[in-house]
């Protein structure tokens, strides 16, 4: 490639708070954009350019400030759409310079490069304000023994209930077929709200809990109730009080993409498949049975071209999702289990149609539920502000994280030999998280969920080959990337495991078989997170990506900070990260909320010596 | 970025014959997939990736031949869905790798970088065979002077028609405001068959005709008739049936985004909003007014909400656009005009409904007809299979190859001072057209609609600085890239003229005005496009993209093609084509079908020296 001119390295605008006037504007709104640019560019004209009605309109920006190292242009956007895309077109004298959220080129892109803002879009706000715990409920606690399933019971399974001590290994699904149980329920969690209070986390996302066949409850029978042996209904509803009084949240994991065999719906249609419950599935078209998900037999797949169905799940006023969303239960919102796939199936790729249709009852019930959706794969298609709110981040964060940690497989599903041990250069960790940034608006982006470990892929622990610096890393840059982060439980206390079902281990509560120091490395993060307006609101630039280390800055109005993580060895050469692009000035100081320590801006840039592999810094700007 | 190992150069697939079985499949075919992979690459295991229903599915490859250089794998792709991305995922010793359409990286890419193969897409295969001509009708010939429009006559833009001699030049709008007239008609053209036969062209897109307003007739008061000026409905019948006799295609241009605001349904709505066309129409919320297009004031909006509106425009048994698809007149097809944003205004942006539903009255009538539509800007989410067949390429094509031309401007439409005046580096040219072909399906790509000149951008000429030999390298790359190559009327005779309206000359028809030179070129290049199958139904490959020299390589199963421009000064070194990448082995001949010479194939490479300024080869290997 022709070499860039190198102001255009100094070039940064992202659809943050600090660079347009009202990231969520109200259609009719005008706002304000601002680009900051090198003041060494030979800028003949620079124009902000959207496309209204599908049109290009190019307005031309003003210089309207300047500081040490560039200067600020600005340009007034009306808001006239749901979902406004945007670039700048640089003219100077080597030539046109296009700017989107990809990076700068002399090229003009595709529309998918661009920045975009949504107009009139409900963000759920909450959720950036949020430390996520995910619970896998029959593995967290054990509240209530007389609920528990017993050795023996019969199962859809075919092989009966195991019931096991707490604490043993869940055997492998050859095995125990996903039927042995450990006694965890709702009341465990209900009972430890004081631990994850003490943790700092303020949300529970909840794996599912409804009547089901499986310890995964996966297989549902009954969207409108909660398992026994979890302890119904009421154990939610005393949750959700015990919860209330400490201001935290709670998602539930629902499965609109199927339901268990046993279910009366699949039951009757497989009696009957003219009766009212017939048109709810796919029949095969040679067999006429009714079609399974994936070819799993348990697992019935939904039709959502019955219009019934939909009513049942969700446009109904007394349907299931509406149900938990009510009092006293109150949700706040949903993860919705294998959304890449719902509505789904050949012919019928009706998947956007189902997510526009379920927002506008789920919003209908409580504006601000969080709609999150499984998807392992891209799912920028359904992240443009009229589907979903948000996605489980495999692809944006998870993946690529777990790659860079890499010691271990990179947490591809189980029984995929897709992993490769090479660890991903740095190099191609920015990359990833650069493509999946750019396919969605920065407003959904600071409410992607992320996490680095979860109930589908190994624990982070194993990933880093039991490497806890390796893992305080991973987390930190959890911490510190856009969108909410969420902790699997037990990873905060060292908890191993590999693929499901290991990685579905019971929460040790003898606290001598805690990792406390990396709990307490966990609660000290947690506390920046919370405190941290830059990394809740914060825009996001990349400042270094070389070698083992990974640098980048998060800066709202308010704060500006920088998140360092090293997975290098001790004793590395100094590195030094580029103040300029930072924009931040000679003499000013740093200071590392982690570790307290200050660092001064010399030269234009910061000098890092003496890291620690696994070493991280979350360093504000004073 | 990390250095990619060198077999990563040396990996190619794209979405033609070569590398799918059948590029058009039905849904529930099965197709082969084949990948040709560099026989030094260290791999593992071989997977081809989709997406069924939205989850992945990894299909193991075999490798099932080798040649000198490659290694070539195969696997079979179930095609369950009408849209199918796929990509490749390498595993090798030094780490995963995954190729799409964009290229090759370490990191798994969103969906949008991936190569798509659609399902039941029913391709328009007739345009691939096409070389179009454009013609602007006033201004081409004028075949019954006793239907010129006379100078005096009232029009609606206040001023009165000028009637001017044919060669005169046009006058600018601010003077002549579109009503000087020339006499052009639709029995100038076919009177002048003989003349576009013996060029080689077999299509015609001719501007507008209906009953309209000024001389590009853009203003229509009737799609159901033509304008009396340019010879009427029967002047149509008669170029039809001529045009007919010697298997020429014709599409016309229509405006679904606007009408004149002398068009009856106007007029109504005027006088009482009440009216059946006053829901035609969106009002300004302050006054009432019916709103113009880009507050063009003779130009009405039309609202696609309404449906007694899509009805009259496409849906309806006698709806304008299905008559003129009928006999007597039987058109190919459409170029929509300001399809950027049709069904577009504020709140209401419904462009994909308004495509996919006239899309299906459109192919009811005649399933081969063609729609193509105007877009300056990226058209990319309507070019999926199931909106539009294909769009003016201006972004994909026409922009980047004026700019990489350009010593003038780069074509932006008249009154937008947004050109530069640096010649765009060849880098860059290769990388705006990889970014627009990797954002559409390839059986769409190979019907796109190219060009280099048109009636809204200065002659390509004009862009050259008046370099014939630059215009040639420019009109080579129109031939020889994928899509169907449209050449505007007058510059294969070298008309000259800068932007619109001067870009509307009338076409000499005094042949010592002609630059017969350039005429030949021309009607060689024609030639070698119709009978190559390599440029109609080939894949695409860029083998050299530096200095001044472009070349990429064309592929069916019948054809292998390399085309080469030279856009540098005569005497430049000699430069080395790397025929691995291209696969031809050493030893082998190519000739140039443009000069005949031949060529042979050393130490993996293909020399070229004594290059000419603006030279071009197309170099079959025989």
């Amino acid at each position: 490639m022709s070499v860039l001119p190198n102001w255009t390295r100094y070039v940064h605008h992202d659809s943050s708070e600090r660079y347009l006037s009202n990231p969520l504007p109200d259609i009719g709104e005008t706002i304000t954009v601002r680009i900051r640019v090198s003041s060494e560019a030979d800028i003949r004209a620079l124009y902000l350019r959207s496309r209204p009605d599908g049109e290009w309109r190019r307005i031309r920006m003003t210089k309207s400030d300047s500081d040490q190292y560039y200067d600020w242009w600005s340009a007034e956007l009306p808001i006239i759409m749901h979902h406004n895309n945007y670039c700048f077109h640089f003219l100077t004298e080597a030539g046109s310079f296009y700017f989107n959220q990809f990076g700068i080129s002399p090229v003009d892109s595709p529309d998918w490069f661009n920045f975009t803002v949504l107009g009139d879009y409900d963000a759920p706000l909450w959720v950036r304000e949020q430390v996520f715990y995910q619970i896998f409920p029959e593995r967290f606690a054990n509240g209530d023994p007389a609920n528990d399933r017993q050795t023996g019971e019969p199962t859809l399974m075919g092989q009966p209930v195991i019931k096991r001590e707490w604490g043993a290994l869940p055997h492998p699904f050859e095995e125990a077929r996903n039927v042995d149980y450990f006694g965890g329920d709702l009341q465990g969690i209900t009972c430890n709200l004081d631990y994850l209070e003490d943790l700092g986390v303020t949300a529970i996302y909840l794996n599912p809990i409804f009547d089901a066949e499986t310890n995964h409850f996966y297989l549902v029978r009954d969207f409108n109730r909660i398992a026994d042996c979890l302890g119904g209904d009421d154990a939610l509803r005393d949750l959700r009080r015990a919860m209330r009084e400490r201001d935290m949240k709670l998602i539930l994991d629902f499965t609109p993409n199927h339901i268990g065999f046993h279910h009366p719906w699949v039951l009757a249609a497989k009696d009957d498949p003219d009766c009212q419950s017939g048109q709810y599935f796919y029949r095969h078209p040679d067999t006429g049975e009714i079609e399974s998900w994936l070819g799993v037999k348990y697992l019935a797949k939904l039709n959502y071209n019955s219009h019934q169905l939909r009513g049942l799940i969700y446009r109904d006023p007394d349907s299931s999702m509406r149900k938990w969303l009510r009092p006293p239960y109150s949700i706040d919102g949903y993860r919705l289990d294998v959304a890449n796939m719902t509505g789904n199936f050949w012919h019928t790729q009706c998947d956007s149609e189902v997510w526009r249709d379920m927002r506008a009852a789920i919003k209908e019930e409580n504006p601000g539920a969080y709609m999150m959706g499984e998807f392992f794969q891209d799912s920028s298609a359904h992240l443009q502000g009229d589907e979903l709110d948000a996605s489980m981040n495999y692809q944006g964060f998870n993946t690529p994280v777990r790659r860079w940690l890499g010691k271990g497989d990179h947490g591809v599903p189980q029984n995929e030999p897709f992993g490769d041990r090479n660890p991903l250069p740095t190099e191609y960790l920015a990359l990833q998280w650069r493509q999946y940034l750019t396919a969605i608006p920065y407003a959904i982006a600071l409410q992607q969920f992320n996490q680095i470990g979860s109930h589908d892929i190994s624990r982070p622990l194993r990933v880093a080959d039991g490497d806890r610096d390796l893992l305080k890393a991973g987390t930190a840059l959890l911490m510190g990337f856009p969108g909410t982060p969420c902790i699997y439980y037990g990873d905060e206390i060292g908890l191993d495991g590999g693929h499901d079902p290991d990685n579905r281990r019971c929460m040790p509560w003898d606290e001598r078989e805690w990792d406390q120091d990396l709990r307490a490395f966990h609660q000290k993060l947690i506390g920046i997170r919370k405190r941290s307006d830059a990394l809740k609101n914060g825009g996001f630039q990349v400042l270094h990506a070389e070698g083992d280390l990974i640098a980048f800055q998060r800066q709202s109005l308010a704060e500006q900070l920088i998140v360092v993580a090293f997975r290098g060895a001790d004793g590395t050469p100094a590195v030094k990260l580029d103040m300029v692009l930072a924009n931040i000035a000679d003499g000013r100081t740093l200071t590392d909320l982690l570790g307290g320590e200050q660092y001064v801006v010399e030269d234009g840039s910061l000098r890092l010596e003496d890291l620690r592999h696994g070493q991280t810094l979350f360093l504000r700007a004073d």
